[in-house]
């Protein structure tokens, strides 16, 4: 291709500016006292039927919102605005990732301090969202069981970039044949150590471990949102 | 962000670049007489197993290979070598999408008129890869019954880039609550009149009708590859 160098150099400048400003947009957070979870996975894997379930579960006892991207369409707004929280849709148009001016521009007007958690749904993609800081708290990356056992191995710099790992759709696992110790050891194999839960947004199975992993995060982080031990 | 003007303009050079290299790979595959297929989706939409069982089934009769593009690992590679076709590996490194340029580079040292059909695997992507020609004469588009039923609305490039909808993991449909009249509005919306079959690579659902489909495709442009009427 003709231009490598200069598309590389380019490129590296839009990922400096992304990273001042979410420097920017961390301090905000923190200042506020926000705690921001920013999800990223494979389009279809579940992202916005999980977030909707954590925000159904989350909001009788935390103060919650979301943002959700996508290239089109405000479907994933109006889906999640069934769990009562406020949600804002970022439309990317032909942008394959979220970046946090973006995000900086859809929280304007937010009063940041009213909220506990603020989730962060990209545009679902394995590849180009792991280069973007969204100044988030917290990075958790999806996969279903329908997608294949080594998703981790082929995209290894997504996992690099999560902080958590979430095995999706675990009420399929059977009608797939998911072959659990295989993903674990791909999970394994990229990011050692990696904290992985399995859950349902369907039944509801693993939500409740997930949740007091999650709360008791922000609450290290000295989040607003406290709650009673075991309750959620 | 800065500099969104300069990164459009490279963007589009290096656009306008693989459209050549694009160019002159579909005039080397009309001369050499092969029929070239490419399929873009999601990741975990099961690209390669639809791929596997399309060479098992056509390779008796038919003189087939293809090139399979990831990230990282060669799994898909030696996946699809049980097929006993030719196949080779692309990685792409951090780069979301296949380029003209990689295929070209690709396919350094094959007969191409030594197939009739060539399959290229994309990387597992709906934004990316629709900007991107690789020479092919289709592109197929899949997604799963698991991934929802409103992903070309989301998607819209993606489906107005590919010339055929694939529908796959059909035998997931019940499992999964797939509404299929959902999903055919939805590309109907962004693609009306657009192609779309449904299939299972598992259970090979659906195979039969598109193997003539593919077959009568190729033949109408003059590739090699004859098959008795009736027998794929």
């Amino acid at each position: 291709m003709a231009s490598p160098t200069r598309l590389v150099e380019v490129r590296q400048k839009v990922l400096k500016q992304n990273d001042l400003v979410a420097r920017a947009l961390r301090e905000r957070f923190q200042e506020a006292g926000v705690y921001v979870v920013s999800l990223v996975s494979s389009p279809g894997s579940g992202k916005t039927a999980f977030l909707e379930r954590m925000l159904t579960e989350l909001r009788p006892r935390c103060r919650v919102g979301a943002l959700v991207g996508d290239l089109a369409t405000d479907n994933d707004a109006r889906r999640l605005a069934r769990s009562q929280a406020p949600v804002r849709q970022i439309t990317t148009g032909t942008v394959c990732h979220l970046e946090a001016d973006m995000v900086r521009a859809a929280i304007d007007g937010w009063d940041l301090s009213e909220f506990d958690f603020l989730f962060l749904e990209n545009v679902g993609n394995l590849v180009c969202p792991a280069s973007y800081d969204l100044g988030e708290n917290l990075r958790l990356v999806l996969f279903s069981v329908t997608e294949g056992e080594d998703k981790p191995l082929k995209y290894p710099t997504i996992f690099n970039t999560a902080d958590v790992a979430i095995v999706s759709k675990i009420d399929l696992a059977e009608a797939c044949g998911f072959d659990r110790a295989s993903a674990l050891t791909s999970i394994e194999a990229v990011r050692p150590g990696m904290q992985v839960f399995e859950v349902s947004a369907k039944t509801g199975h693993g939500m409740e471990p997930f949740l007091s992993f999650l709360t008791s995060q922000a609450s290290s982080k000295k989040a607003r949102c406290q709650l009673a031990e075991g309750r959620v």
